[in-house]
């Protein structure tokens, strides 16, 4: 058993230096047990502070940036734009949580005044939501920062108040440390106690932690397998817990035949850079392009085929994801899926490089009547599988054998008569529907939702954007509850934030 | 094999006549797949529509008064002033749900115009709250109009605009179809298809119910038994999807040592009722009291045993409750829970009758220190466990062995030294916390939370107020959507709902 975490530099496939001892299970529940303490204060923080907290601890990401992404670009192989931009994202998104909580609709503040109703006289009844307690958190390998210790799940847990534990992801684990490190010396910085971000390494750690009684939620991104192994390791616990995984997802994305006649060039470029963008790892890859057959369909193809061939791929992110790529596609590449299963391989580069975890970019093709649930699988990697579609009828039964995902696109033409039924058909099956888009890229936003109906994610929630924060909330009623006692925001007069009172939505005059 | 459903007299024990034929397989399976097909049309009516149409159904059932409440009587043993006010309150959920979907907040609409951000351009993103599909609803015996057929999970599922199948709880099985024949009427009246409400019968059916794949969510109110059943079968899907139980609940009442100088008798005539209401057959029920020992919490326990003396009690509603409620007060009874764990009985009255399930209200206490977690558990029926301390440090480690519940109430008096640091000790035991009340009695309204910690549910939900609508809701995002393929509550000026536009919250000019 391994008892020292390193990571892997991809470019090499070598090991990288020891960073850290196994975490014991000894050390995981210290570790919970200092976030739990740590977390009473930070619910108890006013709002403003704690807004004020997460701004510093942003500044303290900022300032760590040159050796934070000096360390994700040997442990994860992205490049330095790529990773400077998504350290940006993750600087940014704390700040738009620290809005988020001073505006304060997240609370749901709501004020019941004493009365008579149709059922009886009514108490003096007043809700809002409070954090749940210690959230763990499993970042994903391919966002070394906004899914990550410095992520999302991070940055809404500890707006909701509650304290965090991170289980370091086993492919960047020096970039975890240095995440973990610029961000709670942020905190004790500013006065939090020690402990109110945590970080555990192995995975055997990450088991204990899930179990820990301390432990409210589970926020996860990453594979439905070990996201599976999870939910496992939560059901032997006595007090069931959400978890809240992002899975797995496809991403249909359906060309219609007058967007290829309209702009086969421009959607196919647009495609391979979202098949290729960093070497095809995004959970909003397309992972199935429609395309009608026909000249139209073609010209698109060709498009896309010559845009994967300018693109330039990094490695893929570690061995896991590195064999499972050529395994899958060496599935498709065999003489019997070509007779067996009509898979044709459109287009196949050679790796740019023969070592570490460089792989071939190549674009699959099948025809509609021919697809299986089989073929239609997540692969992280520089690779899609489009399917020529006939007829809408051949488009809507291929689409049945794809799994419901994140998100669905639609690439339409104008006054397209096949965009309002296309839209029906995709609405059901996913979490964002776009338009003339591309998947790749979810931006941080009031309105963003990435989440979807199962197997994308097991729960009605996003794990990016400002509704986030719900998943650490729970709600609790005060009856009659004398104002000394009460949050300040449920108060009588208190007028910062949205409420709503007596069923009316009154927001602050300022706004 | 019971192959026919009937209920039971509370009052005499004997058999009712048979209800109907237990659901078979293929009738679940065809009344899902009904209830899916009508879901459609109901997602799709518009949302001033559908608020009309609970109007309309809660009219049909309004109506129906006196066969409901006949039914109700026969098959519960409740009194004719409980069962009328409980139908009221099912008929006022309806209308009340019909104003939260026209309010509309509910559908937490939110645009976020295109534009640059300090992460790079952001598209169009709009995101609001869609129905899940067919809800799975399972009623509680204790309430056969408002956790039933007709109750709130089934009025706040409609209002999310999701169909229903219920699960006729085996205790009202007349009172269950009857309902059912009055809602499913007047939505038929209205224009639904049939099949958007609809009912199957038998614990088998319900087991099915909860596997059908086009089930997308469960409501259930019952006990932890009942409700793991159903989450084993759900286990078994393909698919998970989400159970919201209430399931179980102690409900503390604490009394400080002022209150109990300054208001003995009058808490203890409160408590008395809130013990004896409905045969003490409510989720709310204090199971727990903390009175302090000496001369004032004295005079709280003879307050409390002379309104036990005074409550006119029903019988309870079944066969199962009537025995449990038999096995337990019986246990702490026995010579040996008064030597060994040393509880006494400080109260107990005859039944008012021989027959049926009439049962024997009672008092036991215990000092605090001597409280064990196998003397506190739920118990349906007309008695309570007081527990003595003399203490703060008893008051809260005795607190400790209370499982975590819907409800905790501080009975407190003026400017008690107490009330602050009980309400710290609470707040995180409990989803409704009460000041100088007592738990039962729920209001049905915005701030209304009815929901708590594991084990008295398994979400972060409510299934009582408006926001138990939240369940069987999940966002969407769509980006640069066209404006003819986005639901109305999105599109640009639309202005009849609370909307957030690039942050910003933003409300009806007519509000």
């Amino acid at each position: 058993m391994t008892k020292t975490i390193a990571g892997t530099n991809p470019h090499t496939g070598q090991p990288l230096p020891v960073v850290s001892a196994v975490t014991s299970e000894v050390e995981v529940a210290a570790t919970v047990d200092a976030a739990a303490k740590a977390g009473e204060w930070l619910a108890s923080l006013p709002r403003r502070d704690r807004a004020a907290l997460l701004r510093t601890i942003s500044k303290g990401l900022e300032g760590q940036r040159e050796s934070l992404i000096a360390a994700a670009m040997q442990e994860t192989g992205l490049g330095e734009a790529r990773l400077g931009g998504e350290l940006t994202r993750a600087v940014y998104q704390l700040e738009f949580f620290a809005g988020v909580i001073e505006e304060g609709s997240y609370l749901e503040a709501t004020l019941d005044p004493a009365g008579d109703t149709p059922m009886g006289h009514r108490p003096d009844l007043r809700r809002m939501l409070v954090p749940t307690g210690v959230v763990a958190v499993f970042g994903a390998s391919n966002f070394p920062f906004a899914f990550s210790v410095a992520g999302g799940d991070t940055a809404s847990a500890l707006a909701a108040g509650s304290a965090v534990v991170v289980k370091a992801h086993s492919s960047h684990p020096l970039t975890s440390k240095l995440s973990h490190e610029a961000m709670a010396t942020a905190a004790t910085d500013f006065g939090a106690p020690a402990g109110l971000l945590g970080i555990v390494y192995g995975q055997r750690a990450g088991v204990e932690l899930v179990i820990h009684p301390e432990v409210t939620a589970v926020g996860f991104t990453g594979s439905l397998g070990g996201g599976q192994a999870l939910i496992d390791a939560i059901a032997t616990r006595q007090e069931p817990i959400p978890f809240y995984g992002e899975l797995s997802s496809i991403n249909p994305v359906i060309v219609t035949a007058q967007a290829a006649t309209e702009r086969a060039q421009q959607i196919g470029e647009g495609l391979a850079a979202s098949v290729t963008g960093s070497a095809g790892q995004l959970c909003t890859k397309p992972g199935v392009v429609f395309l009608p057959a026909g000249p139209a369909g073609d010209a698109v193809l060709e498009s896309l085929t010559k845009g994967m061939a300018e693109a330039a791929v990094p490695p893929l992110l570690n061995r896991r994801i590195f064999e499972s790529y050529a395994d899958i596609t060496a599935g498709w590449e065999k003489p019997e899926a070509a007779t067996g299963d009509g898979v044709t391989t459109e287009y196949k580069a050679s790796p740019t490089s023969a070592s570490g975890f460089f792989v071939s970019p190549a674009i699959y093709s099948v025809n509609a009547p021919d697809v299986q649930p089989h073929l239609i699988q997540e692969v992280f990697g520089p690779s899609s599988l489009v399917t020529r579609y006939a007829s809408q009828d051949q488009l809507s039964t291929a689409l049945a054998h794809v799994e419901k995902s994140l998100t669905a696109t639609i690439q339409h033409g104008n006054n397209d008569p096949d965009l309002e039924p296309l839209t029906a058909l995709l609405l059901p099956r996913c979490g964002r529907i776009l338009f003339n888009g591309y998947p790749t890229g979810v931006a941080v936003s009031w309105a963003q939702n990435h989440g979807g109906p199962w197997p994308a994610t097991n729960s009605l929630h996003t794990s990016v954007g400002a509704t986030a924060i719900r998943r650490f909330l729970r709600p609790v009623t005060w009856q009659n509850a004398p104002q000394e006692v009460l949050p300040e925001e449920l108060r009588d007069g208190y007028a910062e934030i949205p409420r709503r009172v007596d069923g009316t939505l009154t927001i602050p005059a300022s706004a």
